[in-house]
């Protein structure tokens, strides 16, 4: 195994198995195209094309987009097509920063194919001995990749609120971590990757921090979604992403854009080394 | 003007401009159009198709394609196709870390619009109100962006020599840094773009490491590429890469990249964070 894994394991996207989603003249999303016979039941919301899916005309602002894609998000869901109902809407935009067009339910994002944004926060002590990086493991009951390894705390981006705002709440959801402390985290840049599974496909662009903590804090789950922290030497941290996919996918890239940044890998010895720091921001 | 500017102007490269040229199977070249017609006179190195350039057939090897090259372009040096000779080969690869395909004068590989890779080194000074960071200014006489602002060290990559190796030379040549100083530079990443000028196109990928530098260090030039080094706080580095073309246009994507790994740009309040992130390393 080799970190590129990482990269290609991220970006295994087949856009053969799709068709796009068109809103407001953007691509927004990308649908099975197993998956397209379960839209003709909804030509109010969603015309079907041979080549293309876009949504019905006459939905034209962002209420009414909502609402259509709400009540046809709603039926599929009656009908088992999505694995849980999250609560959480997450806003569609063609990128980061531009107005939404619509809001959907974070759990029907990778049915629709739709991007989702998010914050990943890299928890790290500074030793004598080098970096220690507190490493979580997802809880076994959570619906998306129980058990899992997983940054110390990590959260999708809901519609309405700022990622600091975002990382607060996570950092006390996840990690029990004062305010205070979670706001010195400090923005080091994104990844992007295009991830297809089951549920769909994920075009999905994650904010990265680094939060660099006081030797004795220790991280306590306060929401039952992770079952336990544990802080490893990031020689441990940098052979469990290399060797194994123990890791969430998404996870993995995160560390190794933090062992990039940290200068923890070698430019000359590692051979991917181009290909890690240009795969880490692939995207779709 | 903003950051994003910068992203564009280095990424400013018209496809419809150039022919591709091919070496092996492999796209390893763009030569602009109106400049075909002097190719016609080697058919023995260059291929002429409607579409596309490629090496003649029977120049099947390393030293067949390098030497077959050498005297093409001498021919075309002797009729001033090329600004000036610099005396030092690059290696022509589809990818870092390939095989070399062949060899070409440094100063061809605009005009060829072949890949090349360089190093550059963000020299800086942690003082008790922040970072600061050496800057260098180019010599008037140098032969490429004479006068404009730079890294405290940069240098393309030759054939034959690892990064840290020319790291070690440059940061003497350029900056009378000691090799044991030098070496403590760390690998923190890459930068890739695309850029059309008059010479041709740089479709190049550079290597970034920062160096952490004692506060009594003061780089002295010895080799007469810079004019003047100054320490500058990093917010006025930052203010004028954002409101200025002063630096040479890959300096400015280097610092950026400076900027965002070391949590001196906002992700909530910069809009452009995420677009410049992927901006960085986007390349042809």
């Amino acid at each position: 195994m080799s970190f590129l894994d990482h990269i290609r394991r991220a970006n295994n996207w087949n856009p053969g198995d799709f068709l796009s989603l068109a809103a407001a003249g953007h691509i927004v999303g990308h649908i099975r195209c197993d998956r397209i016979d379960d839209l003709r039941a909804f030509p109010d919301t969603v015309t079907v094309s041979p080549d293309h899916l876009s949504l019905a005309p006459g939905l034209d602002d962002f209420a009414a987009r909502s609402a259509a894609m709400d009540e046809m998000l709603g039926a599929l869901r009656d009908e088992g097509a999505f694995p849980g109902w999250r609560g959480e809407f997450y806003p569609v935009m063609p990128e980061w920063g531009d107005a939404p067009l619509m809001q959907v339910e974070r759990a029907t994002c990778p049915w629709l194919g739709v991007r989702s944004w998010g914050v990943h926060i890299n928890g790290y002590v500074r030793k004598s001995d080098g970096i220690h990086m507190w490493i979580a493991r997802r809880a076994r009951d959570k619906q998306t990749y129980p058990g899992m390894l997983d940054n110390m705390v990590a959260g999708g981006q809901p519609i309405g609120i700022g990622l600091m705002e975002n990382i607060v709440k996570e950092c006390a959801e996840e990690a029990a971590i004062p305010e205070d402390v979670a706001r010195t985290a400090r923005a080091v840049g994104t990844i992007a990757y295009c991830h297809q599974f089951e549920d769909g496909v994920k075009p999905d662009q994650q904010f990265c921090y680094d939060l660099e903590l006081p030797a004795d804090f220790v991280p306590r789950n306060t929401d039952g979604e992770v079952e336990s922290f544990e802080l490893w030497p990031i020689a441990r941290v940098a052979e469990t992403v290399r060797e194994t996919f123990e890791f969430k996918f998404n996870c993995s890239l995160v560390i190794i854009d933090f062992l990039i940044r940290h200068g923890l890998l070698d430019a000359d010895s590692e051979p991917d080394y181009m290909a890690l720091c240009l795969g880490l921001r692939k995207g779709p």
